[in-house]
């Protein structure tokens, strides 16, 4: 997959989005204005972390494949292989899903 | 819960503010206007702290079920399951409501 | 008291603004304008206090029943029991009164 | 004396300023605007310090006593019973006058 | 080769952009504004590091002759032998392509 | 000398401006317009230093007598006996002369 | 030399610019508007570096004698003996020429 090949530097963290929902329970198709932003993602890569103040490297906080909820606004969108996914500092993700 | 599944990042703390009073003690039905902010709430989840100057983890200063006082503006709505959440950085609640 | 029941979080400090003066030395009673903006209050509660560079608590500078001296603005003006009290950050509060 | 009352917080230091002179030397009386700015004060009380980095308490660097020069902007006018005093942070002091 | 003899300093890192797209794949000219600003570049110098909190040298993350994604916006154009090349901090690269 | 009894606090430098040149080397006066501004300036007096991050004083880097150069803005000018003094953080002087 | 006598305080280095090709290799005087900003210095003198966080002095990168890449803006003009240099922070500095 191409996610793969991405190494994210520093406590950058690469998520996709989950698509947002275009046809209603009923079956109806939905405009896209009425198409709610979507703010959960999957994580695809992570970054090795950044430097604390003591010089020693602080791991990020979310896992390949983790769900986590983005803030609405932020983030760095980058295309690869023609799809787009999204860079977030990982101090900048909200929370993750545990199931 | 909905929010059980949820485990916010940081020193993130997730609360459900208090339903507002829509009835005064006479029974008398108040217009949205008339009803005050709700700055309580309850604190739902809460993330595992921020790493200080040393490198360590520092929890966060409330626990789950705790009534804590809110700031009047900040906060970022999060909507888990169809129902109305916030969070706040652990430094930004005010303080707390003990029994 | 209302106030009890209430813990600041970090370095807050709770404090009630004295009465201003309604009626002069003389006795004639001061329309609101020519009342003066009271500045000094008593500490009603505290915060644990903040963490320092190294990591540990520095606790507030002031203690619950201090007279204290506040800055002219700042503040978060908060209703406990339907009793106005003020928030300050310990750094903010420029000084106390010794009896 | 009504300062002796009165503790600063942290790295403040409470200044009383020298009077403007309002008679030349030739005996000829000053209008208000020809009197300089006084930018001399006296010490009055300082605060016990601030803490620095390592987390020890760092005393003020004026005594009470010393005549020390102000900036030109700057400190906070606080009235102690009915007589202007100033507040100034210890760093912003510019100097002081060695007999 | 012109890159060889300059050396960026602290944690600056020398990229060279990829070259345009000029044509499809079926063979048709494209006109300047549809090429996409290209964001790949290779690393071609990088500095020493940059020094940490305790005063260590924090070598860069990336290496002479990785691929690089760079931000949209930022870095500084420098024109070595007649070459344009872009200097970028390390810590504003976004990720480096894994092969 | 007035200058003898004044002691800058911190980092700060007390410096007189050497005096500008008025009339040519051919011996015709200069308009003030045409004189250069001054930035040569003897040290007069120099404080303590500064508390660096672990707490101990740094010395300032500049000593009494020295001839420096100052940066074109910046500095407050005191006026100790009736003669112009400039106070600027020993950072922020650009550099001295050595005989 | 003029600039042997000059000693930059803390991280500051004392360049000089090459000098503009006011010719072309054809021999065709070019207008000053034609000839590019000349971004490449020779380092004259340097500071002897700053304080990092543990208080210790950290020297600056370039030495006297080195070829040196300025970014296009900021910078600070000094003129000893009627000849310009400039000044720039160790940090500033983009890179340097190696033979």
């Amino acid at each position: 997959m191409a996610f793969r090949k991405f190494l994210p530097l520093f406590d950058r963290v690469l998520v996709e989005r989950l698509t947002a929902e275009t046809v209603t329970k009923g079956g109806i198709m939905l405009p896209e204005k009425s198409q709610g932003k979507v703010l959960e993602a999957t994580v695809k890569a992570v970054g090795p972390g950044s430097f604390n103040q003591k010089g020693d490297m602080q791991p990020v906080s979310v896992k390949v494949g983790e769900k986590v909820l983005l803030p609405e606004y932020g983030g760095t969108k980058v295309v690869l292989d023609n799809k787009d996914y999204f860079l977030f500092r990982d101090g900048d993700i909200l929370g993750k899903f545990m199931e």
